[in-house]
């Protein structure tokens, strides 16, 4: 029997609707960056969910993504039941797509408890993951708040936003429990170090707990417009049939991220802390800390290195042969070669708006 | 009418030998350089020939390469008789090469003078290249010895081997006709400084002119066992047929350079100097000479360069995409993409090595 905080039934909300152009030419339109093979040989949507498992069963685990890519999706998690894999018709952000899950379970499981999870993190300790997942849970069961999981930070990283940390108000499957005084975006390099130092600041992870109801309030008390859109999106369902409604009104939602619109408003907000290894494979450069790592560098695929060093080597098929390279990412997919020093990665968007611009859509 | 020294018919013997692995991944077994388009999309190998052509014509050029790629070889110069394209059953390095050659042509046109040139270098001013060939036909016609291009150094480079030069005893196509003192095999970077400052040296281009008789002479007198190899395979062509001729006699042909085993014990060798644009193309990092340059680099094929300089970017099918890179070599195949920086680019030998040890004779 799976287990549930409070014996209020534990629903799991996978987001795995980004495009993305930071994995480019490996990841593509028809093939974003929870699709690639980041996570020992499997996608990382499908290492999300399967971390999850043991915590949330494949019939509670629902995924959102977008319409061009659920087949695929569907391809990657065969134990999913099909009805489980939700396909936005266009990408609304963050608040739309947990609202659009909330309304739904509001109406078949009132009661239920959702943890929120992006699709495309590595966390290799699934069970730290499983046991930080059910401490927020059965939080967010008893408080009726909204609970985030603060990840300890390892590094003055500017690329993350950043939570203050206040009292700790209880513990949670050993963690602690502490309010949440505020969201912090992306600091500078002087105030993540400031953050870092001072010790009650945590990396803002994206992985959420909450009541159906509570999430509800907050959509309704802090974006009262999507609150109005979803509830249109509702009952348009039942005239017209999911699929219909969706097309129609989904695309009206308001566009905006969970933290900004609703975490950042709302009051009663605690964050569990957590600090097992985690990655959001931000970027090439990123991969270096989820791929096996090697002497010559982290490599995926069919790759020869003679003396190199520190890079990213990748292959989507073709031998990639390196002689000598030092910080460089190297990526080779049957129609497309990068090659970018590890320093530089984060051009690829510019190099992807070149092709677009040159009317190259086939690679993109 | 094709132009001849004192009424000789002129022959040209184009050297399409070397199977050579410096230009690997885009070379293979059944792709050596020669047959690589880095002569404005056309292949080394039809450029040649072609520039040749208003000198000696189709008929009279003969090429000898290699059994694995003569048909690769046809395909490239379909204007020259199937029967002019002479394969070797193993390579003997280039004294048995033009020793076969000169054996032939003593039978057909025992007072021909023949021009040999290698297949695969690069001379943008083809009526530069065919007055200096006229001039060296001219002077071994009337001379009766072997004669050379000399090639005017234009730095102090280590690869080639140097030429010291005498007196000069006449001129050839308005250019000086002197005395070769001596071979010099590759030398030190100081002395190639030295020969550079002295200016009575010059680099050995691999380009030579004689009479039938004198290098079939020189042959008799420096080569004696190859001399004899040559004779038998000859005699026995005429009972077994050249093909099985071949087969049996070819592979028992010492196997020495004609610079080695002829040109540095004649005594009578002359030297017509020559000053054109000239390149062996000897390794990828020398393609930047020869490719057509932009800012970011000398490219071939689809490729698309953000912010580098200094490289050699090359497609042979898939689209190299590069951001902020210097000085780096990326070619990219079908099958395989190859990244070495510049400075290290001779070392493709070692991935080469690394391969066939590996058993991945696929992609060699």
């Amino acid at each position: 029997m799976t287990w549930s905080p409070d014996g209020m039934p534990l629903y799991a909300l996978v987001m795995a609707g980004g495009p993305g152009t930071r994995f480019w030419p490996l990841s593509r339109r028809s093939r974003p960056k929870q699709l690639l093979p980041f996570a020992e040989g499997r996608s990382l949507l499908a290492a999300t969910v399967e971390r999850l498992a043991p915590l949330v069963s494949p019939e509670r685990t629902l995924v959102v993504t977008a319409t061009e890519v659920v087949e695929a999706v569907r391809a990657e998690l065969p134990r999913l039941p099909v009805g489980n894999i939700l396909a936005e018709p266009v990408g609304r952000e963050t608040a739309a797509c947990v609202g659009w899950v909330a309304w739904r379970l509001a109406r078949s499981r009132p009661n239920a408890v959702m943890v929120v999870l992006p699709a495309d993190h590595v966390i290799p300790d699934g069970p730290a993951l499983r046991s930080a997942l059910a401490g927020a849970a059965a939080t967010a069961a008893s408080r009726g708040g909204l609970v985030t999981l603060a990840l300890r930070p390892t590094r003055a990283e500017t690329g993350f936003g950043y939570l203050e940390l206040g009292e700790v108000v209880s513990a949670a499957a050993g963690r602690p429990v502490q309010v949440v005084k505020r969201f912090v975006e992306k600091p500078s390099k002087e105030r993540a170090e400031e953050f870092v130092a001072a010790g009650n600041y945590a990396w803002n992870s994206g992985m959420f707990a909450w009541t159906v109801a509570a999430i509800q309030g907050a959509i309704r008390e802090f974006l009262p417009e999507l609150a109005a859109g979803l509830d249109e999106l509702a009952a348009a369902g039942d005239t017209l049939g999911e699929q219909e409604a969706l097309r129609r009104h989904y695309p009206l939602l308001p566009k905006v991220s969970v933290d900004f619109g609703v975490m950042e408003k709302a009051t009663s907000v605690w964050a569990v802390g957590v600090d097992f290894a985690w990655s959001d494979v931000g970027s090439w450069a990123g991969l270096s800390e989820v791929l096996p790592s090697r002497a010559d560098g982290a490599t995926l695929g069919d790759v020869v290195a003679l003396d190199s060093a520190g890079s990213v080597l990748i292959s989507d098929g073709p031998l990639v042969a390196v002689v000598g390279v030092r910080d460089l990412v190297v990526v080779a997919t049957r129609d497309t070669v990068l090659v970018v020093p590890k320093d530089q990665a984060h051009r690829v968007k510019e190099l992807v708006e070149k092709l677009r611009e040159a009317g190259r859509d086939d690679l993109l």
